[in-house]
């Protein structure tokens, strides 16, 4: 299974050469993130951030081509990696079939001190659902 | 020689956790950038961009340690690798002498139809001063 | 008639002290207002910044209650005053029936040269059943 | 007395039509406010924190004209009104002298239960130093 989401690029996304700025990507993908956790994983982030955090360690993205205002882009969420409290995911965005990036993210569960604590067991087997086959 | 952008952490860049929400480093890095080719390489990006852009292609980041509100980061930017048209720098975010972040990012000169486009030579040779030794 | 745009707020929109950041409430309303242009005036942002303009010339708000992660806001935009070549909208959020935020906004419609055109007449006319009655 | 904040256009506050995109303004007029309590009002936002929260309850803004990247803009504040918990600013940006806009912000000082609460004294007799003569 793999997990979608939709974005339009919007005005505020797009700088003064007329393509979106690439904070602004960051932005939509963890708004893919948030919305991955509450459909998919069914832990919404206002209720995971009540005793947990999901923290970004690393990220790593390739911009293959440029987006413009209008376009609608799919973004493509797969894990790739399943830890005891970390998650590798893939993020790949399209445009009618035209990559244009795809993002390598780690995240961990932590506690409310900061501290690495393990999926709790419902969430580990909906991401297993997501794992690349 | 390394160029140092000193950016104190703010309100608007802290999340409910109470730590810079990450989307939010990638646009200091960009600010960072942005400085850096005003102040360093004399490419001020309002000059740069009425013949220019620069777009990033890719970038990787390991975030080490979370930042909080009224920390002061220091952003020192290195030159790793310098191709015809692009730039590979390295952003390692410090506060009092503990990593933060370190970002890796490919930036390419294009011109204004989107296509690499040699550094002109002033720029270049300013480059070849970060250059790492 | 009145339309409505829906946002849930998001980790992104939240501060330290756990309410919607201010200035994020001023993206959601430009975003309403750029879903308002495509959905209720047939006129996208993307089509309609090729030819013009709609910038922002004065916008006022009164912030009635906070919102808080996960809140389902529903923003409800009717027109107030329609001139030549402006207009008047005002933006009401609730959620749950609890009125959040309320905003007067005026906005130009210009050329590329940034001067004050006329509304397109397929585009007042539309703008007129949004009219408050 | 009046406070002067200093922020040049950069190209994340740009939009397509090459000029700051609205919502970033408020960006600015925000942490022109923070630096305002750090340096001026010896309160800085990272330990006022702590305690209380200054939310804005009503802002209002005049665009009186565009500004563009590599702007030298200045912000400038000064006290209009000054209550028990409340505090009326009026800030003006100029750039070379020509006014790009002009907001009236009210602010109240908050307890952590979200309660309004009476300025410190320590605070109100600074913010007196900034009130419109």
């Amino acid at each position: 299974m793999t997990f979608k989401y939709h974005q339009k690029v919007l005005f505020k996304h797009c700088d003064p050469a007329k393509i979106v700025f690439y904070p602004r990507y960051f932005e939509m993908m963890n708004d893919a993130v948030e919305v991955f956790f509450d459909e998919a994983l069914d832990w919404p982030f206002e209720k995971m951030h009540e005793t947990n955090g999901v923290p970004t360690v690393a990220i790593s993205t390739q911009f293959q081509a440029p987006s413009r205002h209008g376009d609608h882009l799919v973004l493509q969420i797969e894990a790739t990696k399943l830890g005891k409290a970390s998650m590798d995911i893939v993020t790949r965005a399209t445009c009618d079939d035209e990559l244009r990036f795809e993002t390598t993210t780690t995240l961990v569960c932590v506690n409310r001190d900061g501290r690495p604590e393990a999926w709790p067991d419902a969430v580990r087997s909906k991401i297993e659902q997501f794992m690349k086959g």
